[in-house]
């Protein structure tokens, strides 16, 4: 199940970026398992990652091979996370760079490696190091449409973004593949993204731009309220178009670049809750008139994490009353309720502490009915405003979640 | 649906309560909807109340009336929270309190008015004062047993506490009644909680008792997350037994009654998760070796809200990933993952940052099938322990919930 119009789009290719899927068996046979990115010498790599005291494997080794070398292979398998697997797990995770390394000339630290599935099995390393000459040979610059579903794991769709504009006569293109249906909440969740462009970005610019990007769209959405272990994001600027390189956070190409790689985190995270497990309504969770940025969100997050307020969206019913409680107890020191004014997309709905008056049953549930909900929440004490994203919570999530294994 | 054995157990009169239930048709016709406790002269009244910003009209002023005279009448109706309705509603508990005044004699202050069920709707207060003279006249020492039943409002069964102990050869007894099965969580939530004995305790002391219990067995439970708009929890004593008065927290009869209050509290609140919507399971996540008393909440309550595991044990599958995910993103600081040990029941689950080496999936999955199981986190930094009570998340949940008002 899925909602919203999110198709995958046509990729343009990224210079300098090749990248293929392959079947090793992890997951169900014939189903691509293995993605393999190459990047060009001299790309620039930048990460943001769970915040999981438990982060897996890859998430560790990940970390240290950005502060040691230039990238130049990325390895991704889906159907096992590499989690909660100790010593071996974090050997596991070098086996599978070294095998890359072996066969391309590279340091082993020039590889990073992602994981996801599920947690605590030991990796299949022999399966995955078999398909890497096969992916080595195979890997090219139109294989973004097999990464997208090769690192799908209870996703129902692949997710993709690509946008080309032109600066000083040369065409600069941003792509983005992601997945995550589930698991998925504030400091990332089971999901990988992956935003590449041709530009010439300085690593430390772009390292600032990956954390303000993921801060602003990954971390601001929320299916189930948990986090993963293995989440990553990773922004690439392979430098391959014949442009000076971007340095400082200022000019017009920096502007440009920082809009539409904003636009391709944002819309990756889009796509992810429009794919949240089990699905009916995507459902903007916007809150303005707060006093602090925290305070927005402990608001913004009490309600899309509400179980009560989920179902109540699964079954189209407009009840403000869950609302407002999940507004009271979100802990704002102080709160005045009379002031808090609540929309349901344009419809007032709460005002005075209370039911508007001109609010009407009929006009609730003409909001509700639609696939699309925003829920605005004005605090009345303050100018800060912050937004999150997520879903309703069907029988279709439980199901889901309750047969994952079995 | 509801799980375990918590049968509604044979009640004791409590020497200076009397009580009944009535029917108002604010719930469906025929069904007991307002419940009277009328109080002995000279009784103690605490109470224990939601930190809902959004308090509901019929909390503001119990607490306002427990702070002005001495509590003669408990007006509670079901099926109507009086909640989020403004100027109004507070008019509209204060006209029931004054009802009662009016036939009685006392002032309207020593009446606590409660409600509980939809939010948002005005209080039918024509029906309610319409039942007030049948309810003064038929409040009775026997009638514990109509009044649990008159709280309940999606609860599948009444919830009930009683027990007596010898004292210098005089009888006490503590009795208590409960309501909750959804929107349960700490600090309370649509939970409503009346214990009493018939011992005398003053007020102050009485009020320490009600915080302290409160804390430990009410703010302890979570079926999921959140926190209502009307929780209340009073204690009461009658002072009806011919004892001396318990003034300060030591002696022989103040342990007693201590310990007995208790037991009476938490056996209410776990009544309550055992009636969970839609619960199949009954869950303790119990949380040791803490460093501070919040990082064990915070543990405790990552685990117990996770839909995630909620769903596992939903599916009575031992997905102690999940768990050790909830762990991981609990924000505990600096916690390091491989001293962290988890048990399932008595099942040595998880240690060295991974599965351990002893488990078998058969073994989880025999703790699993079980209607209760425990959760046992040991975060291996300290000395500090906490518990918490919650269930799965089954398709009865949702159906509960997505059904409520239509």
């Amino acid at each position: 199940m899925a909602v919203g119009d999110y198709p995958f789009p046509h990729m343009h290719p990224v210079q300098g970026v090749k990248l293929t899927a392959v079947s090793a068996g992890i997951k169900k046979v014939g189903r691509r398992d293995v993605v393999l990115f190459e990047l060009a010498e001299g790309s620039s790599v930048a990460g943001v990652f769970t915040k999981n005291a438990f982060c897996a494997a890859p998430v560790t080794l990940c970390k240290d091979h950005l502060s040691k070398a230039p990238i130049r292979y990325l390895l991704i398998n889906s159907g096992n996370a590499n989690a909660c697997t100790g010593e071996q797990g974090l050997l596991d995770a070098k086996a599978t760079c070294a095998a890359i390394a072996e066969l391309t000339g590279v340091t082993p630290e020039q590889v990073l490696p992602f994981s996801t599935g599920v947690i605590g099995e030991p990796l299949p390393v022999q399966k995955i190091t078999a398909v890497i000459p096969e992916a080595l040979e195979k890997v090219n610059i139109d294989g973004w449409d097999d990464a997208g579903a090769g690192i799908m794991t209870t996703d129902t769709r692949p997710k993709g973004f690509s946008q080309q504009f032109e600066y000083q006569g040369k065409t600069i293109t941003v792509n983005g593949i992601s997945k995550g249906a589930g698991m998925i909440k504030p400091n990332m969740a089971t999901m990988l993204g992956y935003i590449a462009t041709d530009a010439k970005i300085a690593q430390p610019l772009l390292q600032a731009l990956a954390h303000e990007a993921a801060d602003k769209s990954f971390n601001r959405i929320t299916i189930d309220g948990d986090t993963s272990t293995n989440d990553s994001c990773i922004l690439i600027a392979t430098g391959q178009i014949d442009l000076p390189e971007v340095t400082e956070p200022k000019g017009e190409l920096y502007a440009k670049l920082r809009e539409v790689i904003f636009a391709a985190h944002i819309h990756l995270a889009k796509s992810i809750v429009s794919d949240g497990e089990g699905a009916t309504k995507f459902v903007t969770v916007a809150v303005s008139g707060g006093a602090t940025r925290d305070e927005c969100l402990d608001v913004a997050y009490a309600v899309a994490h509400s179980p009560l307020i989920k179902t109540a969206l699964f079954a189209s019913d407009p009840n403000w009353g869950r609302i407002v409680a999940a507004i009271g107890y979100a802990g704002v020191a102080d709160l005045d309720a009379t002031k808090v004014r609540v929309h349901l997309n344009d419809t007032l709905i709460v005002e005075h502490g209370g039911r508007a008056k001109s609010y009407t049953e009929e006009q609730g549930q003409a909001v509700m009915k639609q696939a699309e909900i925003a829920i605005n929440i004005n605090l009345g004490r303050g100018d800060v405003a912050e937004t999150v994203w997520t879903t309703d919570l069907s029988y279709e999530y439980v199901r889901i979640n309750a047969d994952y294994r079995s």
